[in-house]
């Protein structure tokens, strides 16, 4: 057997998310399935890096999976990119030891979430960023986001439905906003993230843009650990799974 | 009754067309349908400046209609927005003389192409471009833009299905190729155009473009006056109607 990883991007608009559901379209289920007519009708099961929800999209997702045939690196490219459908597309593959684990070995992971914050919608990109129309200070948001980076207990910013167990402390190595126009576009780097966390993490900071909250009130925030003193989760179509690191 | 000019933008990906058919999803019909909603079952017959087929876009296409209601010119925006789906916005209305005529009164129209002309796909942008593979030339096509500028007859460059009668002299006061990384940008201005002539002349230019043609075969392709010897008509997706001119 050979062990193969492959990157990929995803557009999410179509998806009921990355992981696998009997009666709807995931982005596993599509991969499986096209797995499945490469290997003759054997069901090959592939190990993400991480899961997304519906609506989030990825321009470097991770899996790995094990097979029986021999292909060079570039046929498996071609052999997938050619049974998958439009809004999947294979990046890269490449051989890697059996060691190797898509979700174990990733050492970091970057997610970026894009604002279109202009009065009128940009209605070609409806399905790739949140169209948020109330004015922001930018100034208050960075100062905010210097708040997140470091390592914190991090319940106030995870779903009160997250199934995690055990400690909820994370670190952050990097949490940037960046303002080009009317475009905003933020950044967050780090080894682990809780369910929706970037997306509760952007809500809030939102809500310090329109001087709702304090920069300085985010460390009183992080130490309550409870999801509702938090802002909204921000909508799926903002959100981009960046880049997955390994070693 | 009052006669309203509007402008708008729309998603030509999930619509059958813009002119309106009985048993397809158009955008003449979903804007005659939040017409019949304000006007309480009356049905509202819109004009547009022009047709864009299926799959086609519109950064700023015009229509106009007339109405019993004598709204504020604010309101009717925001009305029609609040009651059309997501793929279509109405960026501007106002209130404009009985003699106004959306199509008759056009003077200019402005067509854009965009060529994703990278190896790999951009996915997320697969319904905006036309993803074209093969190196181009570009210095080639600028060179045969050139030679289409000015008046012609343009059977050359018009689906031979085409139902227009009389002449098909028409004019190009611009025609230009710009490459920004591997973004191609063709944009075409002229008072009035054939049906498919933006995307046959696109498909021909990328014959340009991969040495197919040289540019200075253009003119004796103009000359012949005869479809089958222009190149494919590129796909619908690149197109977009950029602009309608009026006095």
């Amino acid at each position: 057997m050979e062990k193969i990883k492959c990157t990929l991007s995803y557009d999410g608009t179509h998806f009921s998310g990355y992981q696998i559901q009997p009666q709807n379209r995931t982005v596993q289920g599509e991969l499986e399935k096209a797995l499945m007519t490469i290997h003759k009708g054997w069901h090959i099961r592939i190990q993400g890096a991480g899961r997304t929800d519906a609506g989030v999209h990825a321009k470097e997702q991770t899996f790995h999976f094990e097979s029986f045939h021999t292909f060079p690196e570039r046929n498996w490219k071609r052999a997938l990119n050619t049974l998958l459908p439009a809004d999947i597309y294979i990046t890269a593959a490449q051989k890697v030891p059996a060691s190797f684990h898509a979700r174990f070995d990733a050492v970091e992971k970057e997610y970026r979430y894009y604002v279109w914050n202009g009065r009128e919608p940009d209605i070609f990109r409806r399905n790739y960023v949140y169209h948020f129309k109330h004015p922001l200070d930018i100034e208050a948001i960075k100062r905010a986001c210097s708040y997140l980076e470091g390592t914190h207990d991090f319940t106030s910013f995870t779903s009160a439905k997250s199934t995690v167990k055990g400690s909820k402390e994370r670190s952050l190595y990097e949490v940037v906003c960046k303002q080009d126009g009317q475009e905003i576009e933020f950044i967050f780097r780090g080894p682990g993230f809780l369910y929706n966390m970037v997306r509760i993490m952007v809500g809030t900071l939102l809500e310090v843009g329109q001087g709702k909250r304090a920069p300085s009130a985010i460390p009183e925030l992080i130490a309550r650990s409870d999801r509702h003193f938090a802002g909204e989760t921000a909508p799926p179509q903002g959100l981009f799974l960046w880049h997955v690191k390994y070693e």
